[in-house]
């Protein structure tokens, strides 16, 4: 599993601090979260090939999380992309998006689905085979979610060397794979635990950004491999963020220690701080493994 | 007159081409024209100052000339800003505007004034003291103004040498510099012509983007200082123009010869072109005096 940060900068955005933008490569997907204005040039930049992104993940429908999207979407269409594109995000931004498309008189060459939300408890938005997408309801100015995205168990792998002791057809493997035990022709029976070692331990992440301090939402992301949790704020404007639905870098912390996160990663620093380094220091107080979202940073996982 | 290129390529920006957005300063004016996704961004970088922006002018609703629209805007909300400021653009773009504050929950802290354009023939839209500002329909794939920007006849200049030799009194020589002659106390009755110098030449500029070839605009934008016409094709694509209502660098020297304008400017290159110099040699066939846009670059006039 791989995070590839994008943009991590409130608000505004510069030369140098780009909006809310992101890419997980979990299983065979890669999955795009929050889209900033200039996202697709962030995307060239960072050698994200478009038509590997088939689900978007929207957060809320202020700009510094979405403006690009529209222009994502229409640069598809100048691409000619075929591919199907999947659009998750708060209710209205279909009709944003259409609306655009219409008085532009474009029609995209692709197939392009919106699946808008609504509901103020978390719900599964997509799941295959791989993997898991759920919604966390956060707390804003404007109607929020953040995305717990989990890997769903994996096939157990082949133990090659003892499967090949046995005159086991290889046709079986993915049986043995499937936790299958495998009967023989002389009419033994292979335990599977013989033949495979169990799977990998499946991955999860949490995305939490724009949110209020919400210490119950780390139920919800219990044991996450890695959580990025928005910090607009330093402890000293920790006033700021009741008006404005904010985190401190301490909150966030608390969250992943509450959360018994694997590692935590800080974003959405307001533009007022022009060094980054108190935010790691701050959170540290409370969560040790602590690393700050730069624009371009990719952070692997296990 | 000045005029500073943020971006003039076509389609989908990159990191190396920005889309349309250009800033007029003409006389006490700067205006904004086209803002394609990221003209903020650019607009930092150009150290352009966005209070002194206070109209901006939309071509037509193609993403590549108002996707940054909505992200300017925002950012004057974030700034708090309070000078008005004024969209002129097709029917349909306050409602994506308005729309998109709406959803995000926000209120302009400014004034904020659409002047939405339907008409299929050449009107005034902006007129004070100083500057009139017109449409020049234009013929592409959706409704589509280019933007004539004319100054008017200023005031005479006091000849500050020969007033001084006459017992005129000062506060008489605003009446001078507006043409009337000056009565002495004695009787004599001074004219006019010997007090003072004629106006500068006024100036103008006609911006045309989007649109296909076009000749008869030339009336309407004959003997301008500057013009810029788009060029998204070389000859040896002129085929495409037909289906796509662009131009080539050709076709908009032929403009520029037929208006008898001062200089011409080339832009809204598509991206399959690497090198822009064919550009101008094909233009200059047909007309002298031809420059490149490029981003970041500032022509002066008079």
């Amino acid at each position: 599993m791989q995070l590839h940060i994008l943009g991590c900068h409130s608000a505004s955005p510069s030369p140098t601090a780009h909006p809310t933008a992101q890419v997980l490569t979990i299983r065979n997907h890669q999955f795009l979260i929050d889209c900033g204005e200039g996202t697709q040039v962030r995307m060239r930049l960072n050698k994200i090939k478009f038509t590997r992104i088939k689900h978007i993940f929207i957060s809320h429908l202020h700009g510094d999380h979405f403006y690009g999207l529209i222009g994502f979407i229409s640069t598809q269409c100048l691409l000619q992309r075929e591919t199907e594109l999947h659009i998750y995000g708060p209710k209205g931004i279909k009709e944003i998006i259409l609306l655009q498309l219409k008085l532009a008189n474009t029609y995209t060459s692709y197939p392009l689905y919106f699946h808008e939300l609504s509901s103020d408890e978390p719900e599964v938005i997509f799941e295959d085979e791989q993997v898991i997408v759920s919604t966390i309801p956060l707390v804003h100015r404007v109607y929020t979610n953040g995305f717990l995205f989990q890997e769903k168990l994996g096939e157990r792998k082949l133990n090659i060397e003892v499967a090949q002791q046995y005159p086991i057809d290889p046709v079986y493997y993915n049986s043995a794979k499937q936790g299958k035990d495998i009967k023989l022709d002389d009419g033994r029976v292979i335990d599977n635990k013989k033949l495979t070692f169990p799977p990998d331990k499946p991955l999860a992440y949490a995305f939490c950004s724009d949110t209020a301090f919400q210490p119950e939402m780390a139920t919800q992301i219990a044991k996450v491999d890695l959580l990025y949790h928005e910090s607009t704020f330093l402890e000293e404007h920790e006033d700021l963020c009741e008006v404005t639905k904010h985190s401190t870098a301490k909150q966030a912390g608390i969250i992943a220690q509450k959360a018994n996160a694997g590692r935590l990663i800080l974003g959405h620093y307001s533009s007022r701080y022009k060094k980054l380094e108190r935010f790691q220091q701050e959170a540290r107080e409370v969560f040790e493994n602590v690393e700050l979202a730069i624009s371009g940073k990719v952070f692997e996982v296990g």
